[in-house]
Order: C-alpha cells, then sequence, then structure tokens
C-alpha cells in the first residue's frame, strides 16, 4: 500500500492510497469555501448517551444533478470537486459537513444540561475513481486495499490522544438517504467509547472472565459445527447470518482467529477476509436482483492504545430489505423499547444465500 | 368511559371502547383463519439485548387495495375485517400477527444460543371508525379516550403476572412503512424490562437518589424558566422540544406533576395532557405541510406492581422529516455506534413550532 498525505485549500486533509505509488496530475482542489462547523454534544438523561448537534449540516449536498459528483476527479476548474487527477485507487478526506471535529469551541452553556464540544473527526473514504461500481463489484486487491485503508485510518486516527473509538462504516441505497452514488465510506472518531461498543465489551468482557477465551473463538468453533448458518468458509474467514441476527439477511464476516482489530490481521488473513466480504456483497446483490441498501459497519476495539484480547473484531452487514421490495422498518419496538423483531430465522436466511449465484 | 370485551371466531380478544354506551349490531368478525405464532427470542451476546424472531410475519398484510380495510367496520360478510358495526368510538384487538404471544411454545434448541419462547403480548389499537382521519386531527375528546385506553389496557396487560412492560405506540407515515392508512396504533407487552427503560430506570434512579426528587419535576421548572424549547404551556401539561433532542422536531409532551404511570393522572390533568397531544400532533402536520411521519411512544413505569417514584410519564414524538421532503435515516452512527446526530439545535426548532398556526 502506498499512501501520499495533502492539505486542501481549505485546510482540510487528504489522502491517497494506491496498490502502485501515487502520483498526482492537478492541483488538490476543493468544492468550495470551508465550512464553519461548530459542532456540540449534549447528554441525553434518560437514554444515558451523548447527542451530537452539528446544525452547519442541514445545507449539505443532498441528490445533486448527476452531472455533478463530488468524489470524482476533478475534470473542469470551474466545478472543482473533492478529488484531483491522478494515479491512486483509493481517497480519504476530512468531512465537509462534520458531525464531530477536533478544533470544536465550547458550546453556549445550557441551564441544566450536560454540554460540551463536539470533539472527533468524521472522514469520507472513495473506494475508487470510478463513479458507477460497488464496494462488491471491485476487484479482490481494491477490496483486500479498503481493508488496508481502513486499518491505517484506525492505526492515524488512534494517535491522537484525544480520539478513543474508531468506526469506519458504509451507507449504502438512496433507500436510506445516501445522497451520492459514488462508492464511498464515511469513518467516524468519538472522544468517548460509543454505548454499542460500550455494552459490547462489557458483555465480551465477562464472557471472556467466565470461559477464559475470546468470544470469537466459540463462536467460530459453534457455527462451523452447526454448518446451518455460515455463508462461505475460506478458511482464515467465514461469513455467518448470527443465530441472534437482527436483520433477516444480517450478515458477519469475521476472521477465525480472534483478534480485535484489522491491524492484527496477516496477508493471508487479510486476503482471506477481503474475499469473503467480497462474495458477501456479491450475494446481496444478487439475492433479490437489485442493489442491497444496507448498512455495513467494521467493529474493531478501541483505539486507546490498550490490548483488548475479549473485543471480536467482524465486519456486520445490515442489509434493509426483508423481501423483494420489502423494506425494514425501525419502528416501534425496535425505537421506543430498543428491541428488535426479526420476520424470519437465520437458519432459513442463512440457506437462501448459500444458494445464491453470483460471478 | 364505556367498555365491552369480546372474543372472536379465531379465539383473540377484543375490546370495544366508548363515550357513550357501546353497542354491537353485526358479528365479531375476524379476517381469515388462526395465524399460528410460535415467536421465539434469542439473546445477543454483544448488544445484550433479546431479539424477537416471529417467523410468521413476514406474509402480513401489506398495502392491501384501498377497497379493502381491515380496521373499518365489517359490511360485507364474505370480506370480513377485525371490526363489527356498531356504536363505539375506539377498539382494541390482539394483533394477528404478533411478535409475541402468552401461549408461546419452547423454541428448538440452538447450541450455543440461549433462546426462549417469545412470551408477550401485542395489541392493535384503532382510534376511531373513520378511515381518513388523523390522531392529531380527532376532536379532543376522542384523544383524551385514547389516553383513557391507553391507561387502561396498561392495567389491564399488568394484571397478567407474565407480563413486566407495556408500551403503547403509533407508527405513522408510508415513509417508515406503515401498510393501512387507518388511524391506529399499537402496544407490545413485554415479559422483561426492554433495554431502553432498563437504562431510563437506571438513570432516573440515580438522579432521584442524588437530588431527593424526580427528574421530572426539575425538568419541568427548567424548561418554564428557559421558555425557549416550551411549544405549548396548559398549566398540567406541556410540550417542549427537550434540550437533548435526537429528532429536529423531536417533542415531549407531558404533565407538569410527576407521575410514572397514565392511571395516575386527575381527569383534569388528562384532559390537558390530550390538549396538548393534540396540539402537537396537529403542529408538526402543519409544519411543512405534509402529513409528518412520525413515531410516538406512552412512556410509563413498569407494570410489575411496585411503585416507580422516579420514572417520569411522558408521551415522546420523533418526527421523521428534518426538513421538507428530507428524512431522517438512522445510519451508521446511530445504528452502528448508538450515537444521534441532530442537524439542528432544539432552541431554534421549538421556536419554529411556536410559530405553526393550524386549527
Amino acid at each position: 500500500m502506498y499512501k501520499s498525505e495533502f492539505v486542501k485549500p481549505d485546510g482540510r486533509a487528504l489522502t491517497l492510497y494506491g496498490r502502485t505509488p501515487v502520483e498526482v496530475s492537478s492541483p488538490i482542489p476543493a468544492p468550495g469555501e470551508a465550512v464553519e462547523a461548530r459542532p456540540q454534544m449534549r447528554w441525553h438523561p434518560l437514554r444515558g448517551e451523548w447527542v451530537m448537534y452539528a446544525a452547519h449540516r442541514l445545507n449539505r449536498t443532498f441528490l445533486p444533478p448527476p452531472e455533478y459528483n463530488p468524489l470524482a476527479p476533478t475534470h473542469d476548474p470551474e466545478h472543482p470537486t473533492e478529488l484531483p487527477q491522478g494515479r491512486y485507487d483509493m481517497a480519504v478526506f476530512d468531512n465537509r459537513f462534520p458531525s464531530l471535529t477536533l478544533d470544536a469551541p465550547p458550546p453556549d452553556p445550557v441551564p441544566g444540561v450536560a454540554a460540551r464540544p463536539g470533539t472527533g473527526k468524521c472522514e469520507v473514504v472513495v473506494f475508487s475513481q470510478n463513479p458507477n461500481g460497488t464496494l462488491g463489484g471491485l476487484p479482490a486487491e481494491q477490496v483486500r486495499l479498503l481493508l488496508d485503508v481502513w486499518a491505517d485510518r484506525t492505526a492515524e486516527l488512534g494517535r491522537d490522544p484525544r480520539l478513543q473509538y474508531v468506526l469506519p462504516f458504509e451507507n449504502r441505497g438512496v433507500e436510506v438517504g445516501v445522497t451520492l452514488n459514488h462508492p464511498h465510506g464515511q469513518i467516524y472518531a468519538y472522544d468517548h467509547l460509543p454505548p454499542v461498543q460500550q455494552r459490547a465489551l462489557t458483555q465480551m468482557r465477562a464472557y471472556h472472565a467466565e470461559h477464559g477465551r475470546p468470544w470469537l473463538e466459540d463462536f467460530v468453533r459453534q457455527e462451523r459445527e452447526a454448518g446451518v448458518r455460515v455463508v462461505r468458509d475460506e478458511g482464515q474467514a467465514l461469513s455467518v447470518v448470527p443465530p441472534f441476527a437482527r436483520f433477516t439477511y444480517e450478515l458477519w464476516v469475521l476472521p477465525t482467529r480472534a483478534v480485535s482489530r484489522l491491524s492484527e490481521l496477516e496477508d493471508s488473513e487479510r486476503d482471506a477476509l477481503a474475499a469473503v466480504l467480497k462474495d458477501a456483497l456479491m450475494r446481496l446483490d444478487a439475492l433479490f436482483g437489485v442493489r442491497m441498501p444496507y448498512l455495513l459497519t467494521v467493529q474493531q476495539a478501541p483505539v486507546d492504545g490498550q490490548a483488548y484480547p475479549e473485543w471480536p473484531l467482524r465486519i456486520e452487514i445490515s442489509p434493509y430489505l426483508r423481501a423483494p421490495g420489502r423494506m425494514k422498518y425501525l419502528a416501534g419496538t425496535e425505537q421506543g423499547a430498543g428491541e428488535f423483531v426479526n420476520d424470519a430465522l437465520p437458519e432459513q436466511k442463512a440457506a437462501e444465500l448459500r444458494e445464491v449465484k453470483h460471478d
């Protein structure tokens, strides 16, 4: 992996990644003036969690005309995009409309409310120079490069002592409000451990203390023994519909050796993980013959410098279609009680996914 | 409030409620044969929560043709609906496709997974015989009746020692997958305290222990003193955009006396709460001139027979539009980390809502 770092005219960072040396052949652009972000966080006293306020975001880019794509390389200097021309395979830059920033100022005080700066970092990851592809449709070596890029961003962001947790993710589908079709993802870096990860850490620590080994080890063994929920097994990595899936076609892509971060994986393990990830995404797109809307998250251990032997690294994919044309919506029980309803058993849906043919 | 209880031909319960005595003038119908529900729950070892599996639900009624409305009174015995003809104002019946049932059988064991019966109850609440109205558009006395019906259902379900928590809610809007336009809501009754309520209870107990009084008392006083986030104040009830709102136009409708359940409210308090609720919903519909898609939940204390002086009764309304035509989707940070981004400050949005004119 090769990388080159740049600063955009508006001060934001840009990193270009390549499988071959990076070469840039036009000026580093920015699509407009610097946006002043003053994000803040407020404490929700009943949910017991921080809520982020990013009041400058409401006017962000929304379904722009097809001729303007801010994630493509700039070809017309009159209409600069986020990226230059050149030889590179992937790009990461600071989000122009961030929910969190490293220089967020203290907010105006609100009596009775705990408020603080929205400290953190939001990055955009462009998966390819090709505006029409999909993550699953990229060549295997490009999916592998993305694993390396995620690992690199996690390490880079983790070096900042203000950042405690790094979450790479991809939201895909106009069905879930994604405004840009160009294949891309995002990274949120938080200055604290978010509630979902806090909860997982507590659960996994208890498991590790009780059984003397990481949960992931037992999980992989049980799923291989059961067989019924494994969709693809490449030896060093596999995909599985977890027996406690919340979404109908939920798929977890995970290494079979219990590690807590992508950076701990060997070369051959990353190749296997990339192959299984590509297979999982292509199955989901082939399942109903439509681009499956989904949320993909990379769930790694916190980046506070400590070791987390109990933390199970995995890529969680939550597809939003539960049948052709039928979206899963999070409604009363999911949002009002935190309790999911899944309309199908994981065993049945894993069998369907195994039968899917794709290129 | 008057009520009459019936049993449908397929064994499900039906209760009709009226502001005047209930009279039924046609047989009690059911729209088809009994559906065998075998819901189960499985433990999610990382989220630390139960996931419900209701495999019989995937084929439930979905956007039926407009001429068939299962929530209207039956007029053609060849096409029975859920309700009879007669004089009544509201109806509650067991959901034909429940996610939880009181007689769920033990599930087949799954090695390595904690699974148990999906014990609980799911009810449908029909707000009016009029298929075209909206909850906010109903006469004030009908909204008041709904508060009485919710209180009655909570008490009735709470009498079953297997049930620990009762959540009345309304999902509204085709945007969020609501398949029937006839104004209606649902009630989920769980055999355990769900995660959102468990978390709130922990937080509110800590507050009560620290301050010696319920959080709601301080909250109402602070909001009245600040003034900027209160949308409507009727003395015994008010609506407010909470300072820690997760949704752009989130509105909480609450009594100004700290109580934990609807049943504890006096007549005049229920009238005030109904008036503020109606006002809140009409404001949301008038805001952009379109029916606002939303989730409404009634957050009461557990029904296990204990007193919960620290629990704040409130009706939470989470509207899904953050601007005209712009939905809020729960994406990477909300679902992958449990951390919400709100694009606007509550103070600004409360001011907008106060200025809305409606009938």
